[in-house]
């Protein structure tokens, strides 16, 4: 599988700076992943995306499965051309989307079944079947089926999905190459997903049989982000970090927040993807080298003519001011989301960028730090 | 005035071509001006309007005295600054609008008392104070306040609005150059509005009466457009090309539609404006040169892989299919409703360059009649 690898260019403790080739170009890591739930990222041209420098995308399998169809994408030249991005994409399992959207469900060893968000209607999933839709829509890397347990699982149940994860996940593989063999489909990879909630044990096992389960490009770690202690957060990657194989991109899921991107970079995480951006800025919400989070409804910007963040170098901070973009937000104009979007996901691709030079130059965790310090000072 | 002029090149019939110079650049005529109702045209940035090559927009007095504010706007550098503009600008009086959205409304020779649509807070527009916003807000044309009975009006209803705008007019004129003597306002011209419905007599007495109250550089017909009979509507403009100056643009108001734009144009109209390209857009709605107008939410156009109207040059029609754009409106993602509304506008302001050109060479009228034919074939 030449046609994906990783190198891993250096560390700077347990920070990595590398480059994961993909059929549709390198993605340098660190790196954010903007998500196109349905085939665009909510607000925001594809040629925007690229233009902030995001190398590489996330789709939802759930959500394309159901709309418009992922034979229908296959048919319209696959998700590439469907959604107008030449660069690496990978799709999710739908897995995640079916236990927090889907209104029913039923898990078993088979599959999961469950009723569509949009009309109700009933569908099942099996490891089977997203191979075969992940194929159809034709992503670069396409993800394992897995249960995610829900934050505050007890051990047992965590035990019971680890299991499940795992046999799902030699079923998603056997139909992957089952279906490689057929010669149909674009050049894909398949990435596993380790669980395990926030025990030790757990992480440490399944991360094991994960990673010897086959010749992965890449792990994905899943069940992190969903409700536990950042402590516990902190403690499961620098146990993984031990665990996974340092040649291989590990791909955190939805992380995130710009400062849980930096201290997850600091434990050895490569790729990772959030609506946080895009759904953020449907609040008003943009974020701030100098301040943190705000909200660009608040009265103090009603004069603002500064820059949302004077630091930032994309579009929006070059042509818009604070007092523009509250008067969009407060009358609920489509282009306060927009722009907002765009300076939320530059200012996440600029991080990772930013982060990558100083692992390089060896100065990843002071500036982290110095970093973290003023983003939390919350001044705005 | 020589800071606005405007210069009739040619006419064919009484198709008019002409350049409607103003202190933010000349607008070649006949011209359609993007609603920017909030400073914003809907969904769409303002460097995207100039790209799709409209010359002049509009903004809405009524939404901006009321969300941000005149006394903002100018503090945040004016409404050129503010929405970031740098051509010539419209405001409109805010009257129409005040009889369209506010919740109740008093009508008195004084002005009119009305409610905000936003939080039904009372407010009064004057004539007075209607100019002393417009010059706040500091757009380079002004519109005088006016009184645009409902289509169906009566005659003596009609007759008494005509007689209460000519007042209007008067006094708008005396506060417009009271302020202009202050010498603390941008450069700007005061545009008189005819009304009269569809009466003859009523029209052509206004236009008189209008056009002998000032040296006015350009003149608006209003009250057209309001669910008038469409002959009666091109009977009006005829008499009306008849009555007003040749050498100054007639600003069509409220219109249009496509095939609305070319027939007004065929009638000696020269400016236009209308919601229509975006609203559409909101709700799917596209123009083709070669069917009219289509529902992209049709299920015929599931796997159309063609551009909306494969005649554009809109970014839109280079970019995406209409089984993409089919996708995302279907879905309700705001990335359609941009996209339609990129299009849309691009469609109208390609027609009146067309129209123009065709002017110019003396072939309107044979083209014109041609481009109808086609667009009101309505194959898609």
């Amino acid at each position: 599988m030449a046609d994906f690898t990783y190198t891993l260019e250096t560390r700077d403790g347990a920070a990595r700076a590398g480059v994961f080739t993909t059929p549709h170009g390198d993605v340098p890591t660190p790196m954010f992943m903007p998500v196109g739930t349905l085939g665009t990222v909510k607000g925001v041209a594809m040629e925007e995306v690229g233009e902030l420098k995001a190398r590489m995308v996330l789709a939802n399998t759930y959500h394309l499965y159901l709309r418009p169809g992922h034979e229908l994408v296959r048919q319209l030249g696959g998700l590439h051309a469907f959604m107008r991005w030449d660069g690496p994409i990978l799709t999710d399992s739908g897995g995640f989307q079916v236990f927090s959207l889907a209104d029913i469900r039923q898990v078993q060893d088979e599959g999961v079944v469950f009723k569509s968000h949009i009309d109700g209607s009933s569908h099942t999933f099996t490891p089977e079947s997203v191979m075969d839709i992940q194929r159809t829509l034709g992503a670069d890397v396409v993800m394992a089926l897995d249960e995610c347990p829900p934050g505050g699982s007890d051990h047992a149940h965590t035990r019971e999905a680890n299991r499940r994860t795992l046999a799902w996940l030699h079923r998603c593989q056997a139909r992957f190459d089952e279906l490689e063999q057929r010669g149909e489909y674009p050049t894909q990879t398949l990435f596993p997903i380790v669980q395990g909630n926030i025990y030790d044990d757990l992480r440490r096992e399944h991360a094991r049989q994960v990673r010897d389960a086959g010749n992965w490009q890449g792990i994905a770690i899943g069940g992190l982000s969903v409700g536990e202690a950042k402590p516990d957060m902190w403690r499961t990657l620098e146990l993984l970090d031990g665990e996974l194989p340092a040649d291989r991109p590990r791909y955190l899921m939805g992380v995130g927040y710009p400062d849980d991107l930096l201290e997850s970079i600091a434990r050895g995480c490569d790729l990772f993807d959030c609506v946080a951006p895009t759904r953020n800025a449907r609040h008003g919400t943009a974020w701030t080298s100098g301040g943190g989070q705000v909200n660009l409804k608040a009265s103090r910007f009603r004069e603002d003519t500064r820059p949302v963040d004077p630091d930032c170098d994309c579009t929006t901070c070059a042509r818009y001011t604070r007092a523009y973009l509250r008067h969009l937000v407060v009358s609920a104009e489509m282009l306060a989301f927009r722009l907002i979007s765009i300076h939320n996901l530059r200012f996440l691709v600029r991080l990772v960028e930013d982060a990558r030079r100083h692992i390089v130059d060896g100065s990843f965790h002071s500036w982290s730090r110095d970093w973290l310090e003023r983003y939390r000072s919350g001044d705005g």
